[in-house]
């Protein structure tokens, strides 16, 4: 048994989609998560500022006394994960070998499709789980960087988020996808728009697989958290903008408070 | 005469329109340029957050000897500008009471409206600056977050920003405005089809007056550079995105190289 909550972190409040998998899938389980809300977004800045930037959320969270720890965040997890790992010594859980695995064993015509910000899909690092899953697989990738703005916008649902579907999946239809990997945290609130752009495939919101393999971590290593009374779960931003509590109250059907914290000059 | 340089900066790469106007005006001064982008976009932050920010990168131009700053970034004019001239003694323009002074003038049946970010907007900086030169102006403002992310991914001129800017202005045509100030740097860039989707009204870049605002207040104090030799621009980022290549290019009309400079912990 082990108290201690997990924490997780994204650059900003799209991390919140993968806190909400967590409060459905370990209902028992304390969480702490911040979202860095002064200097998101991440997925349009350089690898090196960005490992910079993770680092001192991990340490961060670490003063907080996590047991474990998810990099929400896709440009984290896709750019800086080798790094984290090297550098600190508690569990730590990314999306995208999570959202991988899960398209490799839908997929039947062995072509799936990656959408993420542009550092995300820079990376590469869809395309090279995917093929270390089975090499046959085709990846096709596109960055969708107006997704974020869009979705932060509240427009999830309007022509202008309906056209830029559109563009932004034109050329991944054209490929015969049949799977597609949600590859932000906050394209999953413009699921509708994208599923209809995208036609008859199947759109894999990595953050479910990302909870189950937590799950399964914590009762491989008995960590699971033993206390019966209910979880009380923290929530940390950067800044105050108020995008927290209108993202918290659409992701979690509830506005929690954000309290501020400063994590510069860790 | 003062040959030192004029800085400039800016929450990341819009604030080179302002630079660009600063190059065809006062061709013989030199110009330092900072662009916050490890941290943009300011927009969307608290104003706490971004005075912050502003007050470091003041600090870190003073460092590079510059003889007086331009708050190139419309957010940080509308909030933070008291802050910094009250911490700073240089001479510092900010870019709001530009633009309100020039809408003011040119407005014919006393109906202006404003864009810029949501901080901006919320700030009612445009606002009030307009009503001090005529009070009898009535100002419709509307923030419209998705135009930075849209001249940034270079959608200046298709479907998804012809869509936006019709979603955005729609209000501000029904109440008959005559003019309309860009007051957020990144919107010159989109000045064809906000041009388009505002109809006939007189559409106002700032930039052009800070330019002739800086140019009367070096003239009047006897500060202009003395040299006769080419002047040397420098240009610092935060964060090397690859955005500033391709934004220098379209503005500038040619591509500066950008150092990368740290300004957190001034």
């Amino acid at each position: 048994m082990d108290d201690r909550p997990i924490g997780i972190f994204d650059s900003g409040v799209g991390g919140l989609t993968v806190a909400g998998e967590f409060l459905k899938l370990l209902p028992d389980e304390e969480i702490v998560y911040f979202g860095d809300t002064a200097r998101v977004p991440y997925g349009s800045k350089s690898k090196e500022i960005v490992t910079k930037f993770s680092a001192q959320i991990v340490s961060f969270l670490i003063e907080k006394n996590v047991k474990a720890v998810v990099a929400a965040c896709n440009t984290v997890s896709s750019n800086c994960y080798e790094a984290l790992t090297a550098r600190f010594d508690l569990p730590i859980i990314e999306v995208v070998s999570a959202g991988a695995g899960e398209a490799a064993r839908i997929t039947r015509n062995n072509t799936v499709g990656v959408i993420g910000t542009e550092r995300t899909i820079a990376s590469g690092a869809y395309e090279r789980m995917i093929k270390a899953e089975n090499p046959e697989i085709i990846v096709y990738s596109k960055a969708c960087p107006l997704f974020v703005p869009l979705a932060e916008e509240g427009w999830i649902n309007n022509s202008v988020a309906a056209a830029a579907a559109e563009i932004y999946l034109q050329e991944l239809i054209d490929r015969d996808i049949d799977s597609l990997i949600l590859g932000c945290t906050h394209y999953p609130l413009l699921t509708d728009i994208i599923t209809r752009a995208a036609g008859g495939v199947s759109v894999i919101n990595p953050a479910v697989q990302v909870a189950r393999k937590m799950r399964a971590l914590l009762e491989k290593r008995g960590m699971k958290r033993g206390k019966s009374d209910k979880p009380e779960h923290k929530f940390f931003v950067s800044d105050n903008s108020g995008k927290f509590d209108k993202i918290s109250r659409i992701v979690l059907g509830k506005a929690y408070k954000a309290e501020i914290a400063e994590v510069e000059g860790y």
